[in-house]
This record gives structure tokens, sequence and C-alpha cells, in this order.
């Protein structure tokens, strides 16, 4: 199992139209093949600035490569993230 | 639901003893009363350099209150992280 998660913030103003549209059409993502437990999470922790984050888990690494090679997860990358996210962090488990 | 992570570096070398008694002894967090779906993680992104990562979850802010007061999270904080621990960021999530 590797859990992909990615914590974030939106260049959007808090509780703004172009933040609630972002977050419902990133659930594209949780229906690209291999995708499990798909999560929107919202970052509380005062210690550090963060925002949002995702979380989702996939089987094995080919499931993985599968999901960053999948047009819809290429196309949202391309047309969302990279122009309405301001900063970010991936961070990848596997059970230890 | 609040989930409480940390990702982190040890001080100690990869596959040490001191490292692998460090893990072993982190296990006293998950006996905390509140503490739900404790895990141990290895961190595997190649997008940061973190190495390692704690989850677990609570069911409000009261039983994570309750987890940071208790007096074994205390002392492994103070005798074990803060000794050992080389650089670590703390992610709470709560569902979206």
């Amino acid at each position: 199992m590797i859990r992909h998660t990615v914590v974030f913030n939106l260049k959007h103003p808090a509780g703004s139209p172009a933040e609630a549209a972002f977050l419902a059409d990133a659930k594209v993502l949780a229906m690209i093949p291999g995708v499990e437990k798909f999560e929107q999470l919202r970052q509380v922790s005062p210690k550090n600035d963060y925002a949002f984050g995702f979380s989702m888990e996939f089987a094995d690494q080919a499931a993985y490569a599968g999901y960053n090679d999948h047009p819809n997860h290429v196309a949202f990358v391309r047309d969302r993230w990279e122009t309405e996210v301001s900063k970010f962090l991936e961070i990848d488990y596997e059970p230890l």
C-alpha cells in the first residue's frame, strides 16, 4: 500500500466560489483507476500554514504510476493545479 | 475526526539499532487513551527528504488534548523526540 498525500494552499480567497470550484472539480481524481480511499481534507494544525490536503491510496507502485500518467490527472495538473495552487508539499507513505 | 500526522527524520543512521529502538519505543504513544488508528510509516516520496511518519486519529479536540497532556506523551517528547529527532513537520487534518 502506498498512501499519496499532498498538503497545499490555493491562490483563491478562503470561502470563494473559485476555491469551492477547485475542490469540487478535483474529485475527478477519485475516479481514476487505482485510486482508493480518496479524501479531501482541511489542514487544521496551527504549526504550519497549509489549508487543504488530499489523500489517496494505491495498491502498489504500478497503480500509482497509472494514476500519474492518466490523462485526467495530467490534464488536472496542467489546467488547474499549476495555475490555482500557490504552495504544496507531497508526502507519500508506506507501512513501516 | 482529527487525523494528527508528523513527518520526521531521526539523528540516528538509517538501519541503526538506535533508529529501531526509537520506533519501537514510540509505540507507547499508541496506548494513550483516545489514540485510534496509530500508524508508523516510511516516507517514500523523492519530492521531500523526510524518512518517517506517524499518523493517528482522535474523535475530537478533547481526545487530542488529552493525548497531548498525557504523561506518557509529555515524557516521550521530552526524553526521546527532542533529543533524537532532527527535523519534523506536524500536519493535522479534518474531513472537508
